[in-house]
């Protein structure tokens, strides 16, 4: 296992342990240490301390430098949908650090492997153990490699308020109405469908699906971003 | 004023700012950037989004590094107890950044320079300018000289509780009967001071005084654990 993981940080990520022992304690968790206690292991807690500060630092140093003219709240925005526990579990879980962690045999039978909390304290320790050992340099390419492209791929979308940023968008030049209106609503109950049309004085400006009233219509409001040329008006 | 700044910056910091505009656009408030429409100034909040991340990884690595035993949960309080707006205030006033911040008239009227919440941004901005201009090594130097030495003052004690400090401290073995006391009680109605003693198992251990019950039991529980001889029990 520790041979595969060390071929696939090499390979995926070109990162090489100097300290194995860091890599060790990023991916134990304390039920493991409990069952081994001869073994003076240690558990990935305090790593993950630092590699929260660590990652936080990283992302907020891409994104200003990224985005020379984006003003601070629209920053501290963009920061919050990439440095948060969501965000952590997803990127654990794109890096399979689940097959890796070491657990007791009580987390591992109620099923601690695959949950979402586990997961993202690895991927914050996995971070500390790195820059402990490599240097936040080697941090940086990593989140250049992992991290950063999930912005154009629209991971963090979901995280935007498109209804707030539409509205932002088209009032600046004054008051214009704004109405959300249902279009169409199919499907089973466990699986229903809405569809929703966003109209600016009365004219349709774009129309989004969703599972749910709320997701259409912040669909919607991308769709009309988008069709008003300010896609990534987010990003600017 | 903008010479004597670096002339501080350097006798006091050892730091000289390479790019003197990250400097400035540290120390302006927006109010001074709309006085000024002509001069293409910058103002403080993008380098305040990134002194943030900075300063949060740098005290961080230094108390992770510290105390190698520390668990996650006291390396948190620690952390938080340093990394907030009130401290953050302190340490401003402390260097006298007060003194060149560029304000507004409206502003300066109404007594922003001396306002907690400008000075707090202001530390932080500056964190930003300097990560920016001389790297991380150099916020880490600052550091070591005005806010780390701190820790050692006291400054951050009245973050810690010391009564579950003590009470953690003295049952690891099981319960104990622990009483708080109030020996005295004088002085005017807006000076008035209090005196408490707490008692183990009915045997005084410690006695503090304060201008609330509150803050005179907290500095009972420390008398106690002085005595005890864990007085470094939160950094441990």
């Amino acid at each position: 296992m520790q041979k595969e993981f060390d071929h696939k940080l090499a390979s995926d990520y070109n990162i090489k342990f100097n300290n194995e022992a860091l890599l060790d304690e990023a991916f134990t968790q304390a039920s493991y240490v409990n069952e081994h206690p001869d073994e003076d292991l240690k558990f990935y807690e305090r790593l993950e301390f630092l590699g929260d500060a660590v990652y936080q630092l990283v992302v907020s140093d891409y994104i200003f430098k990224r985005y020379p003219e984006m003003p601070q709240g629209r920053l501290t925005r963009l920061r919050a949908a990439m440095v948060n526990r969501h965000s952590f579990s997803r990127f654990a879980r794109e890096c399979h650090f689940d097959k890796y962690i070491r657990l007791g045999k009580g987390e591992e039978k109620a099923g601690a492997r695959n949950r979402d909390s586990l997961l993202c304290d690895i991927f914050e320790s996995f971070i500390g153990a790195v820059y402990l050992d490599q240097g936040i340099e080697t941090v940086k390419n990593f989140c250049r490699l992992v991290i950063f492209p999930k912005l154009d791929e629209g991971w963090f979308d979901e995280f935007f308020d498109h209804k707030t940023e539409l509205q932002e968008a088209i009032q600046v030049n004054g008051p214009v109405d704004i109405n959300y209106e249902l279009l169409d609503e199919d499907g089973p109950d466990n699986d229903r469908q809405f569809k929703v049309a966003v109209l600016v004085d009365n004219q349709e400006l774009g129309v989004g699906e969703g599972h749910s009233k709320k997701s259409a219509e912040q669909a919607a409001a991308k769709a009309a971003l988008n069709k008003l040329g300010i896609k990534d008006q987010k990003l600017q």
